[in-house]
């Protein structure tokens, strides 16, 4: 039975993943709280600032209005900025509330909200009402939007808190070259996801101050244990992080120069300051942000995250990088695990 | 006290093992079979063929004759190629036994023997005598031995059947560059450090296919999955895989262009035959052979491997690779976690 999606952000990976399921069948409708965004996707099938040469299937509706962009739908996939997940949520919740609909609820961004430090699936939950929603879930793996569209392989995670859920979310976005595996661990996928950006900032800035493969390697895997320490004391499994929102995710992330947060951390290393940074990039880095909520969570577990801290130092104290470094290198010898 | 360490094995990680191990005040004594090699070695402290551009230390002093090389000592650290580290270990055992000699054994090869398909610490254990060794200890982890030279951060794990002895050979090899870091499961190190060659081999197929980062991050995570699940069935603990000889080790082998593994992969994506590129590339592939070890054993246990059967079919039974990688992504969905 064909579903109704209703996407909310039509960003890169929103608008991708629109497509994806439009291809599959689903009846899909993407939302934009720009409205010009919105014309323009509905003349042309294009999204140029986000997916550059590529034309939209014409099934696909965009929707700058966001109660007919829900209306009726079965799911509702939420992909925008983790930073305005909550008040995007909060007006969905008072459609649905007021229409008594219950969907489900799917995220596919990465990130841990500012100052409250909460997951979205959290977010999405302490703003959507119990009898509006039947489901919430996680989508999350590695994959860059640009490629999706031209089939690279793909192998993506659902996690959710309700594993018929987690089905019917793998079947609505399988194809051949789009894979999807399901998962109970919403915990475990939603670390892996936002704390990779933590690594990707490390991995660049060891490049930045010249180091080599061997160090990339060792930083992206003692990351992986410290991301894997934190979310296994909130009640991940810790063998969520050996697989696709995990290491899969900080794979691409941390290896790719086109990220945004390795080419923060790699001008970092090369001894820009952090407003430097900033201003040069011009947008979001992220994994500052990012490294901040790490800290300050480890400090509350008690959970030591030596890369972490020392990234954390070196942002916000003005700790020297080389000095940072040779200190993590020299604390006494440990066994691996645990 | 100044520990005596016979290393044997003068290639490229043997001899920049030496060199760390001299660089932090043990005696090194590095063996060869290569007459001229140990002559060239004692002369110019130079080892060219294997390490460009880099002076030893002249405290390191090379041997060719192998009772003079372990008269002695307190360690041996094998480092020759993992289908001879059998005839070699018959050879020590041999002289251990007839002196009355009893070492720490230690080994930083990579492999699974041919044929009986035995990890090298099982080779070591029944070639050399229970009274002529204190322990078996393997040392592994991403490491170019190129960087190790020019004191790239290098992180490693040593495991061991006797955590005194692993503590021990920790505090012979750490130092301000060189971490590493104790385990207690030798299992999982080994196969980690022998398997991740397969993972290699498919990365290049897939790049020399045409497809991109999203893929090789699948691959790579999906592999690490399999390969975790070999070893477990043979007892080891699966967070082995996720840290410095599982994840670590094949984010350097399967992400560098360098790897001998990926260039042969590379070239089978692009249409070579497999006669074709073991000519072109002139040594020997170890992954080709891995990739049989490990299809063997997971018939053996009955652990499914889909992407180590698929590399076999591709090598052994001439799949055609896109039909193959189209029956991969085709497959039935399931869950992420075993």
């Amino acid at each position: 039975m064909t579903k109704e999606i209703a996407v909310l952000g039509a960003g890169s990976w929103g608008s991708v993943l629109a497509s994806v399921l439009d291809e599959n069948g689903s009846h899909v409708r993407l939302w934009s709280y720009n409205e010009k965004q919105v014309a323009q996707f509905n003349e042309t099938h294009t999204n140029p600032k986000y997916i550059k040469n590529y034309t939209f299937s014409e099934s696909i509706t965009a929707y700058h209005d966001l109660a007919a962009a829900i209306d009726g739908v079965d799911y509702i996939l939420f992909v925008v900025p983790t930073q305005v997940t909550r008040s995007v949520a909060r007006q969905v919740a008072a459609i649905l509330k007021d229409r008594n609909h219950s969907v489900n609820i799917i995220h596919a961004s990465k990130g841990i909200e500012e100052k409250t430090y909460l997951r979205l699936s959290q977010v999405l939950s302490e703003e959507i009402d119990p009898e509006n929603r039947q489901s919430i879930s996680v989508l999350s793996g590695p994959s860059q939007a640009e490629d999706v569209v031209t089939h690279d392989i793909t192998l993506v995670t659902v996690a959710s808190d309700n594993q018929r859920a987690a089905s019917e979310i793998q079947d609505l976005f399988m194809n051949n070259y789009f894979r999807v595996y399901t998962s109970d661990d919403v915990i475990g996928v939603e670390f892996g996801a936002a704390l990779k950006n933590i690594i990707a900032l490390g991995a660049g800035a060891l490049y930045g101050l010249g180091y080599k493969d061997n160090a990339k390697a060792a930083l992206m895997t003692r990351g992986l244990a410290e991301i894997s320490r934190l979310g296994t004391s909130f009640g991940a499994n810790p063998l969520t992080f050996i697989g696709l929102s995990g290491v899969g995710d900080i794979i691409v992330t941390a290896t790719s120069t086109n990220s945004r947060n390795w080419r923060a951390g790699n001008e970092l290393g090369r001894g820009e300051s952090l407003e430097a940074v900033i201003k040069n990039m011009g947008m979001v880095i992220e994994g500052v942000a990012t490294t901040r909520a790490a800290y300050e969570l480890s400090k509350k577990r008690g959970v030591e995250m030596p890369i972490t801290s020392a990234i954390y130092h070196v942002l916000y104290d003005g700790a020297d990088i080389k000095e940072t470094i040779n200190q993590l290198m020299t604390r006494e010898g440990r066994s691996e695990i645990g």
